[in-house]
């Protein structure tokens, strides 16, 4: 897993670099303003790319899995949609060549904040450019032209990378076939722009962040932690949890009677899984990666939703969304779908009436294995 | 409105204070151990206690609301629940005897970590004790009691103020004749816990929290306002902030091009919103007020939320959920309407559809009037 020394680059065995070599004189233009003098970008694949190079499927992640989509013989470890990659299964590696990038802005091998900028020697920290969507689908589209891709099978995306998918589809619609958005957005809408402003305040607040510009080991990890329940709160259904941890407590040996600790197995929970988090990602990372987030909104592919969409040109999509998200509810992922439909597109919408909120793509292998296999079995 | 060299007692000149006189030589004890050597507590009131002194009508408040609940001759100001209480309004000052207590543990002249500790002369901070829903719900008790009130016509409440209202109910059954319950919980459940126990920690990670013993004037207030945001955020329902900002942004003009600086009118909604509070509200007020909600459970009152429900006697009840409300849903008070109907008591349950989240019986007059006003012209 993680190497100790490094967490912050949590790379695999199976994880590949590859510098972009095709790069003009003013390097990678960012889409806000600024650019990047040297863009790496960190990858996995499994499965053989075909022939004629159409078999190719893109995966673009949320904000903070790595490349490790899913184990391979090189590194058996399980990866963050391991139920969902692999031979004979949803996303099969018999028939696909699949590659997950880790996203430009991340932490896990591609050129983020943590990086070296090579033109002053020290890393980017917050000189990082402005971050958005549609610079990380710049690089993935650039990443499967470096593999000899020139269009994609499918571009498939959840939560940010929905969006990146939906991006990708937009901008490149000679390139890529068929679409799966999971859980996305057509734009980010005020609650879920409040709740990740609120995170990213929350670890800027930290005295620790000392404006981006942190040392290796003395990352706001305080703030960290806090943002990551907040987090772990909106990624959660409410019904999960009540059948999940009630009001169970923390067994009275294991606490200290202190004011103010922790009582409730909820609130063990939270801090177990943000303390297992903060070491393994990078505040600044957040920041940018969260910020685009809000940022991204396809009426500014042609000033209104329909128009943006109005520009895909895939064979047909599937659209996923789950009744109890409420980061990104199911009345988007409806949005987008009727949207598509009114294109001309042909769209399968599926609502998967599941208890694991915006999460579920993680872990319901129940409800999504069968609506991604059927839908890429109906692809040719 | 508030004094300003004091804002963290607000008061209004309406505000009345009385020092309970029936203490024994313990104090007044607190459910979970301690006990507080002297109580004030702050009210205001309405209307006229009628000679037989059976038309009082006792409010407590959500955690933030002072006792100013209403305007009034000598303080023409706007309380809180304005469209609510007075002549002719939903709950009548012609007919009623109205009162509103600052909650026992608050800020606004009720005692509270804020206040001296005789027995130290200096404030309690976080040495107060452990404070529960029914040490308001005593408080309450033993105002009224001081007032000359025996038995209360109705006891009514919202959110944390619903649970004290219950509490009261089962408490003191001889004491009540009808129940008004808004909003509600018979007990906390762990979405709620994980919001409020976040909320709690954000204040305490900020440096000048000091343990709980930070002096007048050098109150934690940056980590007071992260926590109001994300109260905020848990107030209110997405489709009423879609409505109301969308992806409006804040003009050009008023932002300064620095890096992380909010771009969106919701962000500055939402600081805007915490600046007001911040400096009005004690921080340690907060944490006691944030957590005895999380510590309330009916169940205690005799094993199960069905037996502790069992003792309530009063005539009839009248339970208010609001579709939007993610904090307390409208399935905790059909929960609470259903337990009190299989006690055999008269319960009228209204399920409002409103688009203003758990504050909706804050703003929305429109709805929640009518309601109150005909349960109430109902009884006698």
């Amino acid at each position: 897993m993680a190497d100790e020394e490094n967490a912050y680059s949590f790379t695999t065995k199976a994880t590949r670099t590859i510098k972009l070599s095709n790069l003009g004189a003013d390097g990678f233009p960012m889409r806000r303003g600024g650019y990047l003098a040297e863009v790496n970008l960190a990858y996995e694949s499994w499965g053989k790319l075909s022939a004629d190079a159409d078999n190719a499927v893109l995966i673009f992640t949320g904000l903070s899995p790595s490349a490790h989509a899913a184990s391979s013989e090189e590194d058996l470890s399980p990866g963050w949609w391991e139920y969902m990659i692999g031979p004979g299964k949803a996303i099969d590696t018999n028939r696909f060549f699949v590659v997950c990038m880790n996203s430009l802005g991340g932490c896990y091998g591609s050129t983020g904040p943590r990086s070296i900028n090579p033109e002053t020697s020290e890393p980017y920290g917050s000189d990082f450019p402005t971050l958005t969507v549609e610079d990380i689908t710049s690089a993935g589209h650039e990443l499967m032209r470096e593999l000899g891709v020139e269009c994609l099978h499918t571009v498939v995306g959840s939560s940010m990378g929905g969006m990146a998918a939906l991006a990708y589809t937009i901008m490149f619609p000679q390139n890529v076939k068929y679409l799966i958005s999971i859980s996305a957005a057509a734009q980010a809408l005020p609650l879920t722009i409040a709740i990740r402003s609120l995170q990213r305040e929350i670890i800027r607040s930290d005295p620790a962040w000392n404006d981006g510009h942190y040392k290796s080991g003395e990352e706001p990890v305080k703030g960290m932690a806090l943002a990551r329940k907040l987090g772990l709160i909106s990624y959660r259904a409410a019904d999960e949890w009540n059948s999940k941890f009630d009001r169970s407590k923390i067994p009275r040996e294991r606490r200290t009677g202190k004011l103010f600790e922790h009582e409730f197995e909820i609130e063990n929970y939270l801090e177990y899984n943000a303390q297992k988090f903060i070491y393994s990602f990078d505040p600044n990372s957040y920041q940018y990666l969260s910020r685009c987030m809000d940022l991204f909104d396809i009426a500014e592919h042609g000033g209104t939703i329909d128009a943006g969409m109005s520009k895909i040109d895939v064979k047909s999509a599937l659209v996923i969304g789950v009744t109890t998200d409420i980061l990104f509810p199911s009345s988007q992922q409806k949005e987008i779908a009727d949207c598509l439909q009114r294109t001309g597109i042909r769209v399968e919408y599926v609502e998967i009436d599941s208890v694991n909120g915006h999460d579920a793509f993680l872990v319901d292998d129940e409800h999504f294995s069968p609506v991604v296999a059927d839908f890429l079995a109906d692809t040719n």
